[in-house]
């Protein structure tokens, strides 16, 4: 009785929800599993109207913080690297292989941009963003003394009201400090506006990226009169590459969650007034659960709560189906409305998550899915990785 | 410039957010940190609280997932085992040399209950809730097919309104059938009042509570009238401990978040209108952040934000502070109002976050702190096990 089981490898279950070549069937809830058919469907699209368009296309790796997700898009979507929001996670993609990478945000402390200066020895292209001129001594002290070169954007408040400088003048100052510091390069602007992805109607982000593409602008034409040239201007995402696109100032899209898509964006509509989820983008990623109790009519819980999704922008919807209804979730439950009983024990569901990029976060692993079999299992390998 | 750099071992930031030994200063932020003396506060006092009054306590698992805090709690606090709520979890706990581990949620899918029923060759003692007449058939094949035996606690639904059966007659159904099954042994109730737990007046809980141990109280008859003595009657959280201690039904609390503490328990009033975390239990886990970008007068951002912490019982509030206060979240990006300006670049701030299960569960390690310093890195053992 008290022998140690005998588990060789990998054991299904305790270290993973599913083998490569199981039947879709077989695999342990709750998981994230990806449709891949869709996925590559997504990730061709991107990849051909960025071309299109003549932007390069740097897919953001805080969505998926995957290296095989990354590899994939670099593969068949002509991704040119991946932006991501912490030091950790560039670690991550550079370990893996990744060779442009730019932490899309600000990096302060002196250990974390200690960390950053190493990256570059991985033979990856290692930038970063600055919104405050003491920074730009801190990152080039670290930058000399491991002998690389980080790439420096200038992070400007379009908008959003987060991070970022707020003033043309104040973006200058520092573009000129970073092209005056040894180990740095001054390489552009980073001009996301996130704060206007998720607004569900068209012109209403319209009007809001039209702001941005002004005061984006003026900081393009501020630096050129001081004689610096802004190689990258980054930003857009899924609810606003097409602005960015033909805008005549950015040349960089940073955009993630159109390749897996989640509930929030889902609902956001094209100019045609159509959900971008109703023939834009398709859903790729799922959360895949079982019915564990139906003790109660009317009712069923399934084992996809609060652990295995982020809630922050709304419940999950069932995929597929309007006979049932998830309606609310606590820490390992989710309670679905079955008021017509159709729902059985271990039944299988298909739930669209809130918001991707935090649920995907929770999880260790995707289960690629094709042709009803388990393909692949790739690690979300930058999982966890916040510091 | 491409030679890879000599990481040796565990490397700060890539694997870990500190070393111990470390001052507590140069912990890589965001991430978890106990305060290690309040910690053991909070495990002996509920310990003694226990012993007092003749309760066993098996202290929640789901919470803190971590094999090193149940080993703590089982030393300090006289703890007897551990529940979950996951057979993920339960291999965790097994794997991790806890002996007495209880499922406190149904176990419906094939392979889940055949892992479930291979545990007890690890040495530990297994139970599993059931709340359907069709899931003892189930179990009792799987514990039969590997000559085990599991512990088999009919959950009833107390008002929480989820899973748990809803009459007495049907928990003697559901118990007669365990107690006829080979492999299974019929050891009691499961009767957690959840719903209630974080209600903030002290008179609403005990009207709630009242209602439970009732009905509890009616099952545990009807059993004992059918010639069922149910040896375990178990259920209790951090806002209810008192009641089931002193219903003369229950025998065994479940207490879980009494150890750690969050914002949202914190808020809730002892029989005197006192908040518990000015009192009662300390709060020993933080998310300990760093200022990153300041670059708005009256507005600091700091590095934590929805992928560090789960929102869905509010924001989290900086400890200890009156001057700045937590405002809104996104995926990496915390904003604090600053109104007087007295945030600095790099300034750390210790959150209490909002609820503590879904937070810890988005971690992979608790940094122990005590007098300044590192003392332990504890694995968060059982992160992401929700399958």
């Amino acid at each position: 009785m008290n022998a140690t089981p005998d588990f060789a490898g990998l054991e299904v279950g305790y270290d993973i929800p599913a083998l490569p070549g199981m039947d879709a069937a077989d695999i342990q809830t709750p998981c994230l599993i990806l449709d891949l058919d869709a996925l590559e469907r997504n990730i061709r699209k991107m990849g051909g109207y960025a071309k299109a368009h003549g932007m390069r296309h740097r897919s953001h790796g805080k969505m998926h913080k995957s290296v095989d997700v990354q590899k994939l898009q670099e593969r068949l979507g002509g991704v040119v690297g991946v932006c991501c929001q912490k030091v950790s996670e560039a670690e991550v993609f550079a370990r893996g292989g990744i060779k442009d990478i730019l932490v899309s945000n600000e990096v302060r402390d002196a250990m974390k941009i200690d960390r950053l200066a190493r990256l570059p020895r991985y033979g990856a292209r290692i930038g970063v963003c600055i919104d405050d001129l003491e920074n730009v001594a801190e990152l080039s002290h670290a930058a000399q003394k491991h002998a690389t070169t980080l790439e420096c954007l200038v992070e400007i408040d379009c908008g959003h009201g987060r991070c970022g400088i707020g003033t043309a003048g104040g973006a200058v100052a520092i573009a000129q400090a970073i092209d005056a510091a040894p180990g740095l390069k001054f390489a552009g602007i980073q001009a996301y506006q996130g704060g206007m992805q998720h607004l569900e109607n068209y012109a209403e982000r319209k009007i809001k990226l039209d702001e941005a593409v002004a005061m984006t602008k003026a900081a393009v034409e501020a630096l050129r009169t001081a004689g610096l040239k802004p190689e990258i201007v980054s930003g857009g995402g899924t609810g606003s590459y097409y602005f960015e696109s033909n805008s005549g100032i950015y040349n960089e899209l940073q955009c993630g969650s159109y390749a897996f898509m989640d509930a929030d964006y889902g609902r956001i509509n094209d100019q045609h007034g159509n959900r971008i989820d109703r023939g834009e983008w398709e859903n790729a990623l799922f959360i895949l659960t079982s019915v564990m109790s139906h003790a109660k009519s009317g009712q069923a819980v399934c084992d996809a709560g609060l652990k295995v999704q982020s809630l922050d922008s709304g419940l999950p919807v069932i995929h597929g189906r309007d006979d049932v209804k998830y309606v609310s979730a606590s820490d390992e439950h989710g309670v679905i409305e079955d008021t017509r009983g159709v729902l059985r024990s271990n039944e299988k569901l298909k739930l669209v998550p809130g918001h991707c990029d935090p649920t995907c976060n929770l999880h260790d692993w995707y289960v690629g899915v094709r042709d009803g079999k388990v393909e692949v299992l790739w690690p979300v390998s930058a999982r966890g990785k916040a510091y």
